[in-house]
């Protein structure tokens, strides 16, 4: 590393630093001794959670102790570290261990430990300008736009998730409408209502998206799903002519690559010819599934996600990156640039010094403060390789294949969904209970209790109208046998509850 | 810390662990070295940036290499963080730097580096549910409500920064028109045609939200301001009643807290008062300057503020957080809630469980996944107290005084803009040299001439249609030395610059 000295130009000073306040440590070597100590005690935390339950509630008196007043005088750092031992760090989500499968939530990695670390230590904004956080952000975006097969021209977008990318995705399709300016304008003064399409199953970030860009969440039909819970396509084409004849301007499709409810991927290849024959935008909905092209068993049903005009996924789920990663890619840089670059005097762009440097990240997007959140990328991708990284995606499938065949094999247990891709939607149904509230109600209760009693946590969902307990795998520290925990945990809970009828 | 030992049900296991893969350490003790190491060297990185150049230039052969394929083989994490020092490390942004005042970034204080590195440790997805880090994230914003005198039914989000705060806070007042379903219906179907304002010196980002929310950009008048570059109330007044006169529907006011130019405050007692008359929502933009509430010095100016509807700063700027960190407060949170909450059947709120715990961040902005960033916020407010704190900002604005009485004795010097806060817009004009155009070339060019030398980084803006160089202050590490610095670089770089005249 280029040591930099600089030349001393002290000696010109008219000033006395006597008095002048600094937050730096008082004394580095207390702090380097806190930091350590630290950092010795999150590898033990992460090291061991196996040992521990998944989850565990906030007892009152610690959200009571949360509650404090506002901090006027500081206290040492040792201390408030010492807080932070007693009072969060014992209530963490779960999702760093090896039973939690709630929500779709990545595990995370420990070499993301030491990126954000030392992203902190840096304490790059991202929005622009020339550094090099900005040169990794581009590579970081470069190696996606080829696990895609995207050109050299698209763009993309580090973004929080699938949330901000969804909506960075379709608010290009929105702002590149022909024959109008609707980024100047407004979609008011566009001549004719605008519509968008998903599947019934799509994730409802899209449906924000479009309340938040002014369209109307009204606006984004739900098309029914075949029995895979993909998008229909029969009844999208009638949906899309009738809403023509109706004088509206349809718009955009998004094509979900793994719902969130069974993992199902709609067919993207047919969506993309559809798109093309209908002159439509053609957005990707990728949260965890997309990512499945680094898996040899998941690519071949991704087929088609490499003519979108637009992908949204994240890293912080099948790529188990820490919380929060996700990316936006656009096919046409240009269109995308165009939607959301703004240049006022105080952004401008020189032609050398930190103001160089091409195009900025904001110039892609709503955002001009933004994390260095490429380096814990970039370090994963690094570290594990796309190849590990697909194999552990490949696991996480074979996990829900088996979870799925030992369901099979238990009476009291009905599969609700077909097991696509690493969701398994299922329930406890002891033979002769068919009171469906009373199913509903009895499997609530038991997600509740398995999270409560720290064994695993799945979720739940509903599945054509029932409430399903819901395994979503996209963590690399289970193994087989936290299945078999999990579903005997399950039954045993489900029996307890039969058994004391009054509970159920 | 609780230790939550679980039975153990793999005794029930049908599986066996061989050959499943798994992204840990295969070494904890090779990790936990590297680990340490890395720690180390961060903090030795902090500690001397004194003497260091505050920005280099990324250099090609570090562009090309960092422009490397996609790695499909995995490669220790000693030899990832060994590229990184050589690679990402040595070309950071310079903002942790005492001499660095481009644009207005924040210099990141040492206890973020251990907020952050815990934070990646636990890994939380801050988007809901029931578990330590909402809590944390609720006390933080519950801080903030109390420094603004917010009523304890307003609410708030963490967000990434004053961007995003700006697009959530004026996405409640569109979302909040009575007499339409906006959020459904879209603007399209709203009756007149809607209209914001702010200051010609206002933040970009409130277009940009317009642009976003499907208004248009347009939408958003420039109101011009007064010789305090402060928005004038006079033309406001009439603006609105214009746009009434043309069928228009005015629907808010977006107040400065801090121009991002000079610094200039808006009367933001009178824009709350005019608000209120006019039935108008009332957004504070105050990016850096909100947190001045902080400060004995700045508070008397942000008088008004507190009868704001919603208020969007950073954390990261005026409070020195590691990037990124910002905050949307709304007073009204359910019209907060009613503007984005959305629970489809895999979001559903239980009564107990991880699914429990009452409102969840994701109700409230457009984000499902969030990281853990209010560690990094508790930490900074808990280690220093709020009373530092404010020492520190008013300390800036001495700094950014004695910069101004330094330009004063120099006839090369003029200032641009009063100082009213911590920022300082000047530039070089030597006796003589009266060109418009000249000045502005040279005054880029010193500009650059600075950053590349290391010695200082100044950004550039535009005053008056002169090319200002911009100095703002949100660091605690300047001291009063390093404005002297920064001025005999800058005269001996503009004395070379008008010797070697071909070169003006």
């Amino acid at each position: 590393m280029p040591t930099g000295a600089l030349p001393d130009h002290s000696a010109s000073s008219k000033s006395s630093d006597a008095g002048e306040l600094s937050l730096d440590p008082a004394d580095w070597e207390e702090f380097r001794a806190t930091a350590h100590r630290a950092l010795d005690d999150a590898i033990d935390f992460l090291r061991t959670v196996r040992e521990r339950k998944v989850w565990r509630p906030v007892p009152e008196e610690v959200r009571s102790a949360l509650a404090a007043p506002v901090p006027t005088e500081g206290q040492p750092l040792e201390e408030v570290y010492r807080q932070f031992q007693d009072l969060i760090l014992p209530y963490a989500t779960g999702n760093i261990h090896p039973r939690f499968y709630g929500w779709v939530h990545g595990t995370g990695l420990a070499g993301g430990i030491v990126a954000e670390m030392l992203a902190a230590s840096m304490n790059a904004n991202c929005g622009g300008r020339d550094h090099g956080a900005i040169y990794v952000e581009r590579t970081v975006v470069d190696w996606c736009k080829k696990q895609f097969d995207f050109p050299a021209e698209a763009s993309g977008l580090l973004v929080s998730g699938t949330s901000m990318a969804n909506l960075i995705g379709l608010g290009v399709a929105r702002n590149s409408l022909p024959g109008a300016n609707v980024r100047r304008d407004g979609v008011g003064d566009y001549p004719r209502e605008l519509t968008g399409y998903a599947s019934a199953e799509a994730h409802e970030s899209a449906a924000k998206a479009f309340e938040i860009m002014g369209l109307g969440g009204a606006a984004l039909r739900k098309i029914p799903v075949d029995e895979a819970l993909r998008i229909r396509m029969d009844v999208l084409r009638e949906k899309i002519a009738e809403d023509r004849r109706a004088g509206l301007e349809p718009f955009c499709v998004i094509g979900s690559a793994g719902t969130v409810n069974t993992g199902a991927i709609d067919d993207l290849d047919a969506l993309a010819t559809l798109c093309e024959n209908e002159g439509l935008w053609f957005h990707v909905d990728g949260a965890f599934g997309a990512l499945g092209v680094l898996s040899d068993s998941v690519r071949p049903m991704l087929k088609g996600i490499e003519r979108a005009d637009s992908i949204a996924f994240d890293f912080h789920k099948w790529m188990f990156v820490q919380y929060d990663a996700g990316c936006i890619l656009v096919r046409d840089g240009a269109k995308h640039r165009a939607a959301y670059s703004m240049r006022p005097p105080y952004l401008n762009h020189l032609q050398r010094g930190l103001a160089g440097g091409g195009d900025w990240p904001c110039d892609f997007g709503p955002e001009l403060s933004r994390s260095f959140r490429a380096l814990k990328i970039w370090f994963a991708m690094k570290e594990h390789g796309t190849r590990k990284l697909g194999r552990m995606i490949d696991q996480n499938c074979a996990q829900a294949q088996y979870l799925r065949g030992r369901i099979l094999e238990h009476l009291e247990l009905e599969l609700l969904a077909p097991v696509q891709l690493n969701i398994v939607c299922f329930r406890f149904h002891p033979p002769g209970l068919d009171d469906p509230r009373l199913l509903d109600r009895l499997n609530e209760e038991l997600v509740a209790d398995l999270q409560e009693s720290g064994v695993a946590v799945p979720s739940t969902t509903r599945i054509g109208g029932r409430l399903a307990v819901r395994v979503a795998i996209t963590n690399h520290r289970s193994r087989m046998v936290d299945f078999d925990i999990l579903l005997a945990a399950m039954l045993e809970a489900g029996g307890r509850r039969i058994a004391g009828s009054a509970a159920v």
